[in-house]
């Protein structure tokens, strides 16, 4: 069996605070004994802002383009600046003023992850950490500090799809764990060797993750317990090896 | 917290079982009463042997075009034969013979869902179930016979996904849950209405249950516990309402 214990109490988290410290301190108050066996999977949205991944929209200077697109989509320009730099790539720019871009990380989402939110005193942005397997890796580290145990950490951000409707929460950053079970060769139920099976278990442990985070976020961690995820061997790429090579990709 | 836990001990499944039966028995078996909260996560595979989607595929006869891409890529002709025939429409044919499909349901995927395994008597290829959203409902409506409970229903495949290596489990039919979860206008944490927010989360379902199916799928039904899904208002439109409108979609 499986569980997907979300922590509670986890407050806002504003640009420098200790993130394993304050999901120290939540697992503590809830009892949680945190273990090496656990998955924690936590929303970038926290861990960007932990790392000042934040700009105020006040301090955006749009460039040309992204005052075109905006005034043609009714868009805010600044915003559509800060997309476009984030941007390794512009994918699409959809009717509606959506631009789907693929990051320097490689991935393919709407808006290149920039998610505005007014946080009382003006717009904000919110950005994709700069290397969100570098964020898994540290928070693991510090939380081994802090607690003694060492979970696997998967940073989580919600992604369209093609052809389906609604997001779905992803895995854009891991440390500690493998993200893909590569299962080529192992036998099935009946013994035969199985033959295009390579699961992407840390997308999976993102989506099962969402579910029990609660409706508005207020719940950015949730301990997913009982997994026996595969350590990762060798270096750990991270999430990184979820990301398709361009030449494999039928829809580039 | 969610639970996920697999029922053990459900048989190889042959056309004709009675599924519902089945996962009954095993529930019992384990101790597990079920309940109308639960979500009950079901492979497709063992749908569609329950109602008889396999096919011997020496019953096959290939025509020219399925012929022609299995001799230049080294395929059985008679499965790229069934691929094409379950396929409404083929998005990709790719180097290496993979096709992806959109299937008559408008489910994009790898092979229009035909999947070969040899039974031991010769090779099978098992088809998606006909009408996936009536599999799942008639499922849930013969436990309510069974065992007086009806637990919302998830029947679930793996894909592929551009961008992104590996495959993950989704639904591809439901029955008594809104398959989206949609929040836009209400208020997030902060008071302030969301504005895009509509959760694929019979996707996520479907993706936290595989993780909990064991590696080699001999647990082909998993039970989500605590998830407060939303029954299904109106009319249950089943998992089709996750498939995007083709003039909604960026990558027809």
């Amino acid at each position: 069996m499986i569980r997907l214990v979300p922590l509670d109490g986890i407050p806002e988290v504003r640009p420098g605070d200790d993130l394993a410290e304050l999901i120290a301190a939540a697992a503590s108050r809830g009892g949680i004994g945190l273990e090496d066996a656990d998955v924690l999977v936590v929303t970038q949205k926290v861990v960007s802002k932990a790392e000042g991944r934040v700009v105020e929209l006040a301090s955006v200077e749009p460039g040309e383009r992204a005052r075109e697109w905006a005034q043609r989509w009714g868009k805010d320009p600044r915003q559509v600046e800060l997309v476009l730099r984030e941007s390794a790539e512009v994918v699409r720019m959809a009717d509606g003023g959506l631009i789907i871009s693929r990051t320097r990380h490689g991935l393919v989402c709407a808006n290149a992850g920039v998610d505005v939110s007014n946080a009382g005193g003006g717009d904000v942005a919110t950005l994709l950490p700069e290397n969100p397997d570098s964020s898994a890796r540290a928070l693991r580290d510090r939380l081994r500090e802090l607690v003694g145990s060492r979970p696997a950490v998967v940073v989580s951000d919600s992604f369209g799809r093609p052809w389906r409707l609604g997001i779905v929460n992803v895995a854009i950053g891991t440390a500690g764990l493998e993200p893909l079970l590569d299962l080529r060769g192992e036998p099935d139920a009946q013994g035969r060797p199985m033959r295009a099976t390579v699961i992407a278990i840390a997308d999976e442990l993102a989506a099962a993750a969402e579910l029990a985070s609660g409706k508005v976020d207020q719940r950015p961690v949730v301990v997913v317990r009982g997994y026996p995820y595969r350590p990762a061997a060798g270096p750990d790429r991270g999430a990184a090896a979820l990301v398709m090579p361009r030449e494999q990709d039928l829809f580039p």
